[in-house]
């Protein structure tokens, strides 16, 4: 029976703003990429979170970012690889924290934002990051994209990859996701989204933009959690791999 | 055997921002007092600061403060107790992470500047970070003030609790400090401070302002690390108390 | 015939944070108490809401704050003096550059959350909030809450004071604010608050929780707007003082 | 008679931390790059040094960066253009504040650190500055490199540009700096630091590390202010310069 890991990034508010509905979210994913507070994220909502998390068995991911929050981590920041371990290290042992005050821990890591497709191809970087997952805790698996220079490096200092897909996100013939300035680069409709996640699961393929079909093989799908429709989004997906018999449960 | 711990302020350097000499004052003290980075000490700052206290063999403690770089957690904050626990919760897995990258791991906590002032009365705020310590880990010490409601508080929560005293400030009959605000508040003759804590540790007393003699029991005396005069004093105390026969040695 | 000003918080999203319906409620006010960047408002977003505010020829005013991304400005800081003066001018200026490159210019003033409530009664930061205006400019005038410190000592500093009144906040019999912690101290039936604004402005008076009524001489009303209800609140106030005849207009 | 314009970057400190001397500075050069708050300087810093130099009759400059304390602008950050320009008016209008409340007024814009750099050649962000500036006050001289597409840019729009010279900083035969991670990058004999910069006033040249002799005309020449040498450094230069009968003056 075909299975697959549903992770989102949660734990994006900070303060007095809110962004997503974590516990909405929460009871439909299988994996919380959590925020750490350096692109979002104050204690408070981490704990809240984590709690949550907790509570409905989901397993939490530290989401390690850029320190940025007014730019959300979205932008690259050129920091030298040891203030990077650095600061990794830190936001994992912060979230670490919070997540075994509400009875669970931090089960695998996940860059963010500018981070994550700075690593895809920023060899310094992307040592800089493994070298803090492998010196805070080297069991600790690693999400990112097939072909990452990320990937590629955790798996040289021995730690467990796993590759992800986008559910909502349209893929080149190259495999590679069509930039977001790009229109029609991100998908709107559930069902579309839904059906695309269902076809990655039980025949590993998806479409790319002009019909080629791809040769996909991934252990968790990202399905995302900061817009108005996520919480549609995700219900959807959930219902139609339930329907197809698809188990929906966290990477091994 | 008269013997005493020695703790000192770490860790408060900031990014191009250097404050105090840490490799020079680990070489003195027996507890780190490292900031968390929330009033001071960038992730950078803090690993390197718990690399040479674990290379030096000095105890690690989590020096939890307001969030405030700005005023440097100098500052009373009005947090809601429940944002303050997690906001230490935060600071000691933080620092953690970075101490078990250097093969060390946090051992005590003592909270910052306004804060540690603040809940020398403020009930609310000392409840919040005792939950916080107790929900991290309930066996780490916690270092205050004798008679302070933090101290109080942690106590009925069943934390090892640590009576600290102040080797370069002044005290009044009541056995509370002199204000910084008051002139001969922080004495600053190594050869005087040197021979307050010698006689603290020998013969338990101190001698306040107007010549009182005051009963006094610490088990740890704090030492300031961030002014330039810092080295030189504890160097004066370090040797006083090496000749008098008695020994430094981190409390139990 | 009767006139009033309606001001409300605006500008207070923070990167990828939004809070309320800027434009929207522009379209109903005819102050805007804009951010400065230190309880919210990145300089995009305070540069947006400078523009709408400039184009829809609605007064632009300073909201200063306490330094506290994290806290919303909404816990009190114990901010000696004169830092508050620097981190004030500081804040004026820069919301001043961002309105003259919108068309505009920094009107008047008023303090946010936390700092608001504070110099109600705390005269050291009150006074550090009156000479901050006085020195950037002295023609501006400042908003605040009648019988407070910070009107008083405006006032001796030559400032134009303007009184303002809460359009959904329950009043005791005393003429203070209801403590948001207690039940009904906010309303939210858009007909009930219309109908106590137009009183307001009409026979101003207005009736407090036990149905004294209270006689109220202000020249500005709040309105909030950073809740979903926001806009239609704003809307409904707007329509009854319409109908009933009452010209919104900025205070003279 | 031979003048030129001396230009440091002061204004540094931030909060507990101190960084360079500002006032002995404020007393050897003629034009002081005060930071703005976004890569250091709190308000009562920059209150303190626009005070500073009001007093002592130096120009001041708004010296803007990328918003990032923990790497003290000197981490190139990929911000959007539009938030670019509002980053930078923000700054120069809250430097303006503190300046005019110091009897001053903020007179020419010096880019930071890694903006300093990216906007040699990055185009769009030196664009934004450009427009930044424009927007604010578009008799505002700006400073930087020669060929850099900033200062190119900035003729474009009409602004006043104005060439700076490195006192202490090696040169290639190019006449671009040697980077700082070669050996012999920065000069620090104050000596012969100073007897360059006599040579640049007096004959238009700079000698390279081969020994070139390469032609420049300059302005202003840039003196650091953060280092503990810095002050002695500034010293010997205005020394010769003054024995020299080189006027050390404002740019026009």
């Amino acid at each position: 029976m075909p299975a697959i890991d549903l992770n989102s990034d949660l734990g994006e508010s900070y303060g007095a703003w809110t962004l997503g509905d974590d516990v909405a979210m929460l009871k439909l994913v299988t994996s919380a990429n959590v925020a750490c507070g350096f692109h979002a994220g104050d204690p408070a909502t981490l704990w809240a979170c984590c709690s949550a998390a907790s509570e409905l068995t989901v397993r939490i991911g530290a989401q390690v970012g850029y320190h940025d929050l007014a730019g959300f981590g979205r932008r690259f920041i050129d920091v030298a690889p040891r203030d990077l371990t650095a600061d990794v290290v830190y936001q994992i042992g912060a979230l670490d924290g919070l997540a075994q005050v509400s009875g669970s821990a931090v089960a695998y890591v996940k860059p963010h934002g500018a981070l994550y497709n700075a690593i895809v191809h920023h060899r310094e970087q992307a040592r800089a990051v493994v070298a803090a997952v492998t010196a805070y805790d080297d069991t600790l698996p690693v999400l990112g994209l097939p072909g990452s220079v990320f990937l590629e490096e955790a798996e040289k200092a021995g730690l467990r990859t796993v590759i992800e897909a986008f559910a909502d996100r349209a893929y080149t013939p190259d495999g590679t996701l069509v930039p977001r300035t790009t229109d029609g680069a991100v998908l709107r409709d559930p069902a579309v989204v839904a059906e695309r996640v269902r076809r990655l699961v039980v025949d590993h393929t998806l479409e790319a933009v002009d019909g080629t079909v791809l040769a996909v093989t991934a252990e968790s799908v990202c399905v995302h959690g900061d817009t108005p429709a996520a919480v549609e989004m995700a219900t959807a997906i959930r219902s139609l791999l339930d329907a197809e018999g698809v188990t929906v449960e966290p990477f091994v």
